[in-house]
């Protein structure tokens, strides 16, 4: 078979975590001659070998794509999935988004705690031999708010509120999530982030949130509420972040995504004594769901049997 | 009314976060002239003027208590309470258990992520401006056993289950718990340590649990494990621990809790590289738990109004 070319189109309805730009980016290096396509901007249908998809797909979604040799399933379950419009002998792969996903939920978690529960302090207690019990603010006096509530930001909101933090999420589309308060929409920002304690951003980069944690945000929030940045780092303005902490508005904040990548050493932010850095490892396991993806587009050029296939029948 | 004795019976078939004696010697200290009894114990039913509860009680429970004017029920619903038996006009006092429990999960979180995600290294490459990616062990190839599967353990289990991480429970009964292993009675637990990366107890401190955490049970855990306890000090031999982890059985320690609190600053667990130590922390507000029974026993003896009251039409 040895395919010269290999066409993939991706469809993403669902960005909370998976970038297209980036996983186009990162295909494109890993196998040769890879075209890849974004829905809605199919093509010829005829071209198409792989589909990647995150929900359901529309009917006649496979009409004419006569070449199609998998269906990724970007998602946990295979429940949205329209089977029954699956051309017969196309196999389909389910990547480990849920791991994905719950890594950046339990970074979220952790650093929360982290700050919540004063680690930071018990350990330097702990040098000096102190046995000194510091009181955490009440659970139910801490109000968490998510920025993006989709399979990520939804999963964290849902921890919280099991745990017992009054939690709100705020998204492009309002979000039904039990006990869970949900503002969407531009214009409810300003009462999403009022008075929260904490700030926790997990929205796709798109033209409406880039740069969207900015002064006149941190404006709007409870002062020395503490910034969660798993987001991307375009969403921040890390300078004007430096001012709101400089200024008490702000009591600290954990960044894993910055605007340069590695972050240069030059930044005033490794230094500054309010903000945490991780470099970009709050999903680290991205790259396996990459290279997942890289083993199938290989698997589909050489004609050889594919990995990870669904059990249709037993539906994971 | 200004009663000169007040009798409190507890009843507590789930003492996984709630130590009858601590709870004894705190409202001791609290409420003067108070007989603190433990269920079976009862003594004369006409002298309980209150009666804490934490899961049901059994049929004809309430007989000849004429006294009574308030249940304090320590669970997070009033489901296991059998109503139809309660005498007329006595309150139902409803602690912010649920909180408490939530608090001990948390804390157990916290600890194992601050390890799985290696915070202390990220910390330390900020001080030297180095962007280092480490990577955490896989999620499904990170097991944990929990020691105790009562309302935090289990909680705790059923949590790092939706989170991906497989895990077990090791109690005195069977646990159905979906997704986790459950080991029960003292010959299942070599089993139930060998292979875990993790190992949290939770336990109550009994006979049979007292010193679990010895020489012997650690040969029996994996290589490198690492130990969080936020049960009782008495469940660790203290000695046998700093031993395993200069050995290498054991790579690191989180404890909460100690044989003698505040821990002595002579004891070698302070400075221990692989020890980090909390001051009995991971509940901290079970102080309001005591001090809320407290405030409802002087609302008792002076005949004032019962406050906390659920209202046993809504059910909470």
């Amino acid at each position: 078979v040895n395919k010269e070319n290999l066409t993939l189109l991706m469809v993403n309805d669902y960005p909370d975590y998976i970038d297209p730009a980036e996983w186009s980016a990162a295909l494109r290096i890993r196998v040769p001659r890879l075209e890849f396509r974004l829905w809605p901007e199919r093509g010829d249908p005829a071209d198409i070998d792989i589909v990647m998809i995150d929900k359901g797909t529309p009917p006649g979604f496979f009409e004419g794509m006569t070449r199609l040799r998998a269906v990724v399933y970007l998602g946990a379950g295979i429940d949205g999935l329209l089977l029954e419009d699956l051309p017969p002998g196309v196999g389909v792969v389910r990547l480990a988004t849920r791991e994905l996903a719950s890594e950046v939920v339990q970074y979220i978690l952790l650093r929360m705690l982290y700050r919540q529960r004063h680690v930071a302090d018990y350990a330097t207690q702990q040098i000096s031999r102190i046995w000194r019990p510091i009181a955490p603010a009440k659970i139910n006096e801490t109000d968490i708010v998510i920025l993006g509530a989709g399979r990520i930001g939804g999963w964290a909101a849902r921890l919280f509120t099991e745990l017992g933090y009054p939690t709100a999420v705020w998204s492009r589309h309002p979000k039904e999530i039990a006990n869970v308060a949900s503002f969407s929409g531009p214009s409810t920002l300003k009462e999403a982030l009022a008075g929260r304690d904490f700030v926790v951003c997990t929205l796709p980069l798109t033209r409406e949130t880039r740069n969207i944690l900015n002064a006149e945000t941190f404006s709007w929030m409870k002062r020395g509420a503490y910034l969660i940045n798993v987001g991307r780092g375009a969403h921040l303005d890390e300078l004007a972040l430096v001012k709101a902490l400089d200024d008490g508005q702000l009591s600290g904040a954990c960044l894993d995504v910055f605007s340069t990548e590695p972050l240069a050493s030059s930044s005033p932010l490794w230094t500054h004594p309010g903000v945490t850095i991780t470099p970009h490892v709050a999903s680290y396991w991205v790259d396996s769901g990459i290279g997942q993806v890289a083993e199938l587009c290989e698997q589909v050029r050489s004609g050889s049997a594919i990995t990870n296939l669904v059990d249709l029948e037993r539906g994971y």
